[in-house]
C-alpha cells in the first residue's frame, strides 16, 4: 500500500501563550507524513525546500521511512515560511506572516514509482498545485483534499476545478460556510457534496468533527486533551490520521471511514500537546492503543 | 413522580430571517412544562404572570395538564416581556429587551402538594428566586439547573450560592468559559464540577452538548435539524427534554444521564422548526420516536 503525500514543507515561527518557537520544521507534507508513517509502509512526500532547509528536518522524514525521491531541493532557493500567534483563546490564530518562497514556482513531478500510488493525500496547498498531482496519479483508490480559507477566498475557481477530481474534502466548519454561502453548517454540508467530494469531512475545533455523505453522517467530540500547547499542524495530522487509517485497511466502508475519523481525532490531539511536530514525534503504539481505548469509552452509545 | 418546574412566563416578541411575531407565549417555565408534559404526567409549575396574561396562554398550559396552582396572577401587573432578534448566523441573537415586571418582586411560596416533588427544573431565572423554590422542597431527587451569561455577570455571589444546592447545571460552551474563568471547555467543566454540581451539561448550540461529571463524559452532536426558522426556548426545551427523561425513568445512572442528553437534544430540535412554542405543541410519540431512531443511527459507533 502506499500513499503520497503533497504540501508544503516549511520553517515555522509560532508563539502561543505556552511559548516561542524559531523556525522549526513544519508544514502540511512534514505533519502528513510523520503521522502516516504510524500507519503505512510506504509514504511518498511530494514537495519542495530550499537549500536553507536544515539536514535534520530531511533526516527526520528519512528515519520516519518517507520516501524523499518526490522532494526537490532549490539550490539558492529559501525554504516556505510560516509564522502565527496563539491568543489566549486557543480556538483563535493570526497568522503573521506567508512567505511561499520556493513555493511560488513548485511544478511538482512525480517519480514514476508515485505514480502507482493507491492513495493520496493533497495537504493544503495551492488547488492548482494540488490538480497537478492528482494528474500524475493513474489509479488513485481514494484522494482527500485539505484546504483553507485562503484558497476559497483567492482561487475560487481553481478550487472547484479540484473539487471535482477528489474523494474526501476536509475542511473547517467557517470554511465551509464561507465555501457553500450558507449559514447552516448541515445546508453547507450539503452544498458542499453536491460541488464534487463524495465524503466531506468537516472540522469543529474542540467542538470535534462531522463526516457527511449521502447516504450517512456521524459526529464525533475532540478528544479531551487538557494538555493544549500548540495547535500548529493539527489539521494537517487530522487529515493524515483519516487517510493512513483508510490506506492501511485497504479497503473503504461506512464504518471505516467512521474508524478514519476517530483515528484523525486522536492524531491531531497528539500534535496539539507539543511545540511544533515535537507532539507527533515517537508516538508509541500503546500510547495511540490506550487513547483509543480512552475515547471510544467516551463515544459508547447508552443502551436504549 | 413529579416534576417541579420554575421560571418565566412571557410574552415574546422575535424577529428571525424567516419571520416575526409579537407577544407570543414564551418564558422558561412555559417551554419547560410543556416539553415536560410528554414524559411526566405530574408536573408543578410556579411562575407569576400579570393580568395582561392571555387566557389562552392559561388554556394551553392547562391542555397540556399542567398544575398551575403554583402560578400567581398580579392584579394590574405586567407579565415578563422579552424580545430578540436573530441574525442571518441564528447562532447569535441580539436582545432588543428584557422587561422583567412582575418578576421583579416575585417571591416564590410552593403549594403544600409541591414541596413533596422528586424532580426539580430550576429555569433560567434569578438565582435568589431558584434558590428560594429549592429551600421549600422537602426531599428533591435530582435538581436540575438552567442559567446564562447575564447572572453569572451580575449575580456571581448568588449564583455560586445556588450551585451549592443544584445537582446538575445546563449552560452554553461560552457561559461555561466565564463562568470558569477559562478558555479551555475541559478545563471550565473540571473548574465547575467542583462548584457544587455534579454533573455539568454544555450546550454548544449547532455543535451539540456535552455531559461531565467526575467520572464519566459523553458528547453528542445537536440533531441535524435543516428546518431552523426560531431557536427562541431551544435551551429551555433542552432542559426540559434532560430532567423530563431522568423523572420518566425515576432512576439516576450513567446511562439515564446519557440518554437524557439524547431526549434534550432531541427535544430542542423540535423547538427551533417552529416560532415560538408551535414547534412543541402536539408532538406525536411517533415522531419522537422516529427522531430518536434516526439520531441513534448517526451516533452508533463503528465495530473496532
Amino acid at each position: 500500500m502506499s500513499l503520497l503525500v503533497v504540501g508544503s514543507l516549511a520553517l515555522d515561527t509560532i508563539e502561543t501563550p505556552f511559548g516561542k518557537v524559531d523556525e522549526v520544521l513544519g508544514g502540511a507534507a512534514t505533519y502528513i507524513s510523520i503521522i502516516s508513517s504510524y500507519f503505512v509502509k510506504n509514504i511518498q512526500l511530494v514537495g519542495v525546500v530550499g537549500s536553507d532547509f536544515p539536514e535534520k528536518g530531511i533526516e527526520l522524514l528519512k528515519n520516519n521511512n518517507i520516501d524523499l525521491q518526490g522532494l526537490v531541493k532549490i539550490e539558492g532557493g529559501k525554504t516556505f515560511r510560516w509564522s502565527g500567534k496563539y491568543l489566549h483563546d486557543m480556538n483563535q490564530r493570526e497568522t503573521l506572516f506567508t512567505h511561499l518562497n520556493v513555493f511560488e514556482k513548485f511544478n511538482p513531478k512525480l517519480p514514476d514509482e508515485y505514480k502507482k500510488s493507491e492513495y493520496v493525500c493533497l495537504g493544503n496547498i495551492d488547488p492548482v498545485l494540488q490538480q497537478k498531482v492528482v494528474e500524475q496519479v493513474e489509479k488513485p483508490k481514494l484522494i482527500v483534499c485539505d484546504t483553507m480559507n485562503f484558497w476559497i477566498e483567492k482561487k475560487l475557481t481553481e478550487l472547484n476545478s479540484t473539487l471535482k477530481i477528489i474523494d474526501v474534502l476536509i475542511i473547517n466548519d467557517s470554511e465551509a460556510k464561507i465555501l457553500a454561502n450558507d449559514s447552516s453548517i448541515i445546508l453547507s454540508a450539503k452544498k458542499i457534496l453536491k460541488m464534487g467530494p463524495k465524503i466531506l469531512v468537516i472540522k469543529r475545533g474542540e467542538h470535534g468533527s462531522t463526516i457527511y455523505s449521502d447516504s450517512f453522517m456521524f459526529s464525533i467530540p475532540a478528544f479531551p486533551t487538557e494538555k493544549v500547547v500548540d495547535p500548529t499542524g493539527a489539521g494537517d495530522s487530522f487529515a493524515a490520521g483519516f487517510i493512513s487509517y483508510i490506506a492501511s485497511k485497504n479497503s473503504i466502508s461506512e464504518d471505516i471511514l467512521k474508524n478514519a475519523l476517530i483515528n484523525a481525532t486522536l492524531m491531531a490531539s497528539f500534535c496539539v500537546e507539543g511545540f511544533g511536530v515535537n507532539g507527533i514525534l515517537n508516538l508509541d503504539k500503546n500510547d495511540i492503543e490506550n487513547r483509543l481505548n480512552k475515547f471510544r469509552t467516551i463515544l459508547k452509545l447508552p443502551s436504549a
